[in-house]
């Protein structure tokens, strides 16, 4: 017992106790829960599953070893380790109602309580903001934001003196560390912050401590941060707007179509504790309304995350991003789970639950295994669709168009904040979940200890993120916006028409005119399904507009094995670098080849499908087979391929081409279908300011023509046009035209 | 009616009549398939496959063109899809009773055998034995084999004067032209010949033609052939003995063990006409007792090739191969049913008949079918196991070591006829079904018209037989037997040891000493279970003795992205040719790196799996990084890496080294497990003519030593021997000891 007054005490200790769970579980949640037990499949599983893990950890003992190592390390991963089984064992004690896992994570919790107070910031120095259990704050914060709730669920279990030993030694002064110590890290709009906010609003919530909670959502007042401060990834940490807090980083980062600036990867990471706490909110500030804030945005976020998925559910590669995140995720689980009980009971959201496998062991988790369990399941249903991008936005943004097996992802958005990538109009294309036309994505092995202790490789930045690593224009082989983020995060692209409802052609068309000032940018893709074959083929028009001359280079990512090419190249006889900088210096030319005007052919087998990249060139324009892994002394780049068409001395110029997935291989019967191109030729036939036409000939005999108005994007304008001899009429922003 | 004696011919008619179908269905077998139909899931399954099949085609209308185009084109891949619809088709016929189907048979026939006799030698003029309908009379014979099951089927549905017609016009002039007017083709042995045979045997027992029967079975007597003539892949085509027909290709190519000398590939191939006749041989003509034939070397061949399969089925890459290939093609679907029917009903064949989800619509599939249905189905239980090589098993073999997940495949056999390697004592190693050090197959894209017609690549010959491109020693930078096939063929490697009755030990070993003349070289491959780890891991000691000094060079072919080594390397600036013949022309040179005579680690990520190679080094031993794809203008190689580790002005030296799968990646979750190699060290500890001692210290603190008795692999015989002052005692030709 404090030496505070005794019966007051008690008496806050008995209106605190009726108040616990309350953040992820609910007391009437637990009632519910019991009273299904062994009727929900999908909730049965992953608790007997939970059970079989905690119980096993349990048994081996714990460890709270001294910080020491960086991520991949073994304090690192133990600390890890620690806050999920807190979690799972307290979710466990409350719905099993067996002291084991209560004192299991009691016992844990003293452990840091002895310790954290005697431990100094954590020995490795990297980072901007040290954390104490981690090297980074980031990862303290996810660790309070666990072990919050794991406290939250244990809390009736301890008693008044437990209690107050843990919020003294260890809960408060944590919250205090990763805030008031380190506002370079909590006063931010970045993925960073919002952890930190989540951390103490969470811990605030389970102690009832309103004044961490006010810091949690409204950030920490009267803090001057230097100007000039840069975090890890270069980003400029004091916020010009002085927004901080909780709130300021859902406003900021979201559109309002759900989109999270820095991309997918970055906002699967953040919805968990957006939606955690935004759960815990729920429970037990329903007075904020938060999952009503912003018109919904917490919950469009999770729709729009859910569509930024290839087939099989990972993410596009927008920005940083490591390949084989996907849906799966354990905060996809939950962000689904919360989405669904607090958003509507969407019964697409089951079907992705039932891939997932497994729901959260708490009320959200309930409400989708009862309604799997009562048939109510449909599946999730992925269209085109365009997100935009900027808080209130008109900053550009992401068009998706899909026609089965197809999925193109177009990129015309703001720069996505430090984690952005040099890729304005940049796209990537995927068959049936597989990458076709890739994006890098970044260059780090998250977790794997032997590449530079899992953390971002210096090849990120000197590739990752330049513009030639994309497929997209460079200009002068330097990359958008000279690769400066102070100049990228001042701009962002424009949508100019994002068109699907007619399904044998739909268009994505965006402008970017400040990544090289004088020289306009502006592209068009287009997804056309021919009846006479099987897959839609994709038709890219990127015009530039410029007022002096300039060499420009369109580089292509295709993955796979080239079969043949309808030009002839040399192979070098040892490959050559192809540049200097700007992310050049990390390509290898292997085979250089000289256009004749007509157009190229590049025909490639990957995953036993044939592919077809049909592009116009014009005379002497030069290609460029190369390949990535030149200044890589460890290792760290994957040698992959790509094709760049460039062009020199030009002031316009219109690349145009044809990507076609049009046959297969199958190795077992060693049959080869439709192995070749059933383009015969493609064009530019017309092109001013205010239109370009592509005319496309296929091997049926059907010729069509893609104008489109280059000005005027107004869905109800009338257009006439005469090409060669023949008059186009036509009202919107595009047609589509089948002749002779 | 033919003009010939009425009442003769009617009843030979009728005679003949009631002998069809005889050669794959039979009489009683159509009957008893009738009875079951509805009643037996796989077989109703494939027939319904089959049926929906052919009825689009017969729909669609066939097309019998004037031959013109290399497998990958048009007329090869329409004559190639139009036996196999004639096949189905008369299958058809039979079960259902539908003359529909009887009737495209005899129609397209009729196409043939109007055409057939105005048709010279294919206009394609690279084989050294152009067939008619196709570029070599290999595809020919694949023709008649087909179609002469087809012909059985429709037999009776024909008048006397339709068989005529076909026999005179088509058959007999077919058979001739295969046989007598290309015995350069015919009268070998090889699985060219085999084809041939089979082609010419089956028409034979179709039309009940003895004289055809005869040239089949025994070959064509009194050819002469000139001594120096060779095929397209160099191989010499006077067989030597005079060995010829269809016998002598059972002799000769297949070992006691079933196994086929030039390897998995190409005894999958070979496997149909072999068996597919042995069925019609066993229905026609059981007094020849074929399937009994050599201690019954089919059935044996069937089971040693489900045994050279991956976990998941796909063939091990000996020799000339090309990956994918797996027991789901067809020609093993026959092997499986044939071997189940004939060949004593292993319960374990149903397993694979499951897995290949269907049957022959024959007699054999039948069995299989009502096999699986009468739930008398086990697993395929594939087991460590050494398949001799020769044709009376005394020309080395292959040695297969499986300890779950791990597979490696050891290659000590005969070279192979003319798809052998120069890759004397190589292995490649699988996990759960994927390759982890490659052997890297052949260059060919078989039936992919874009690359070279879909034949082989010159780059087979240059590179992918060279022994370079192997998991082998290279002595001075030159191929084996200077990869000259008349030298290699004269030679085998020898078995030495083989014994995997332990579990946590077992080993391999094989020598050649005719390679490099003058230098003996002795590999062991030992698979070894230590329970404090989850997989198995592989000790390779590969020692050499000489009487010169030479240079070494061992190539280690791992897939995958390289994530650490505990060596410093230089990455070149630009990589640089490795050598100039011998394949070496096409490996490039991407880092250098001098061993300090500690062993060096090579750490990877393939497939999400962690894997190490520990290799001992002697101090200024070479360690080069390279990868494939010099000298390759076309970009017919896949730009894979390799380490390789020489040893220069060498005379006698030990390679000894450990590969591991010790960890995994999950990229969902980030997270990764156990991510470095448990090998904290490995040496050479004791080294004579006598004996090889390697000593093995891993992680848990636990030292091994593996002994090998290199003169002596008696199994009986009592060794000891004294290390470092400590005596070890044992008895056999090897022993693996914890020490300390
Ligand atoms: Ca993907
Ligand atoms: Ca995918
Ligand atoms: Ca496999
Ligand atoms: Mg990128
Ligand atoms: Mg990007
Ligand atoms: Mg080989
Ligand atoms: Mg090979």
């Amino acid at each position: 017992m404090s030496c505070n007054g005794g019966s007051d005490s008690k008496s806050n200790e008995n209106q605190s106790e009726s108040a616990h769970p309350s953040l992820i579980l609910t007391q009437q949640g637990v009632k519910d829960i019991k009273a299904n037990l062994g009727s929900i499949p999908i909730f049965d599983e992953t608790l007997a599953a939970t059970k079989k893990e905690i119980d096993a950890e349990i048994k081996a003992g714990f460890d709270v070893p001294t910080p020491k190592d960086y991520s991949g390390g073994y304090t690192h991963a133990t600390h890890k380790k620690n806050y999920s089984l807190m979690q799972k064992a307290g979710v466990l004690y409350q719905i099993l109602d067996d002291e084991t896992y209560a004192k299991f994570v009691k016992d844990m919790l003293f452990s840091y309580a002895e310790q954290y107070p005697t431990w100094p910031a954590h020995p490795k120095t990297r980072s901007y903001a040290r954390g104490k259990l981690f090297w980074q704050c980031l990862n303290d914060s996810n660790w309070l934001v666990y072990t919050s709730q794991a406290y939250d669920c244990i809390y009736n279990y301890l008693t008044l003196e437990e209690r107050e030993t843990l919020e003294t030694e260890l809960f408060k002064p944590f919250a205090n560390y990763i805030s008031k110590d380190n506002p370079q890290f909590f006063n931010r709009v970045h993925n960073h912050s919002t952890w930190g906010n989540v951390a103490v609003g969470m811990i605030a919530l389970a102690m009832d401590d309103d004044s961490l909670l006010q810091a949690a959502l409204y950030g920490l007042k009267d803090i001057k941060l230097a100007k000039d401060m840069k975090d890890n990834d270069g980003g400029y940490i004091n916020p010009e707007d002085g927004k901080i807090g909780f709130f300021a980083n859902l406003d900021e980062p979201f559109s309002p179509d759900g989109y999270y600036t820095e991309g997918p990867y970055y906002q699967r990471y953040a919805m968990y504790p957006f939606l955690i706490f935004a759960q815990a909110l729920e429970n037990k500030k329903p007075e904020l309304k938060i999952l009503e804030y912003k018109d919904r945005v917490l919950l469009k976020g999770v729709n729009a995350l859910l569509n930024l998925t290839d087939a099989d559910g990972d993410f596009f590669l927008l920005n940083d991003s490591q390949k084989g995140m996907s849906y799966y995720n354990s905060s996809l689980v939950s962000a689904v789970n919360i989405a669904y009980h607090f958003g509507g009971n969407n019964p697409e959201l089951l079907s992705i639950a039932q891939k997932q496998g497994e729901v959260t062991l708490d009320d959200a988790g309930l409400a989708v295994a009862l309604g799997i369990q009562q048939g109510k399941a449909k599946p999730f249903n992925k269209k085109s669709i365009e997100l935009s991008d900027g808080p209130n936005g008109n900053q550009g943004g992401v068009g998706i168009l899909r026609s089965a097996p197809m999925e193109l992802v177009f990129k015309y958005t703001a720069h996505g904040l430090s984690h952005g990538h040099y890729d304005k109009l940049s796209y990537a294309l995927f068959e049936d979940g597989n990458e076709v036309v890739q994006d890098y994505g970044m260059s780090r092995f998250v977790n794997i200890e032997q590449k530079g202790g899992g953390n971002y490789l210096k090849e990120n930045t000197t590739w990752a993120k330049q513009t030639i690593s994309h497929n997209t224009i460079v200009q002068n082989e330097t990359s958008q916006f000279q690769g400066k983020y102070d100049i990228g995060s001042k701009h962002h692209s424009n949508g100019y028409i994002f068109s699907v409802a007619q399904d044998n052609v739909q268009v994505a068309s965006a402008k970017e005119e400040n990544a090289y000032p004088g020289t306009k940018l502006h592209r068009t893709m287009v997804i056309i399904k021919d009846s006479d074959y099987n897959n839609p083929y994709i038709l890219d028009i990127m015009r530039v507009q410029t007022e002096s001359s300039n060499q420009y280079d369109l580089p292509f990512y295709y993955l796979g094995h080239i079969m043949q090419t309808n030009f002839e190249y040399d192979k070098l006889k040892t490959p050559q670098i192809l540049g200097t900088s700007d992310g050049y210096q990390h390509l290898y030319k292997e085979a250089i080849a000289t256009a004749n005007g007509k157009h190229i052919k590049l025909n490639w087998l990957l995953n036993n499908t044939f592919y077809t990249y049909s592009a116009v060139t014009s005379n002497n324009d030069e290609i460029i087979l190369a390949r990535i892994g030149a200044n890589d002394p460890e290792y760290n780049l994957r040698q992959e391929p790509t094709l760049i068409l460039r062009k020199k001395n030009t002031k316009d110029a219109v690349f145009a081409s044809i990507i076609e997935s049009h046959g297969t291989y199958t190795p077992v019967s060693e049959m080869a279908l439709n192995a070749y191109s059933n383009i015969k030729n493609i064009e530019v036939v017309y092109d001013t300011s205010a239109y370009t036409a592509i005319k496309i000939e296929t091997k049926n005999n059907t010729s069509r023509v893609f104008i489109i108005s280059n000005e005027n994007n107004d869905k109800e304008a009338q257009h006439s046009l005469n090409i060669n001899n023949k008059t186009y009429t036509w009202k919107g922003c595009y047609v589509l035209t089948e002749i002779n």
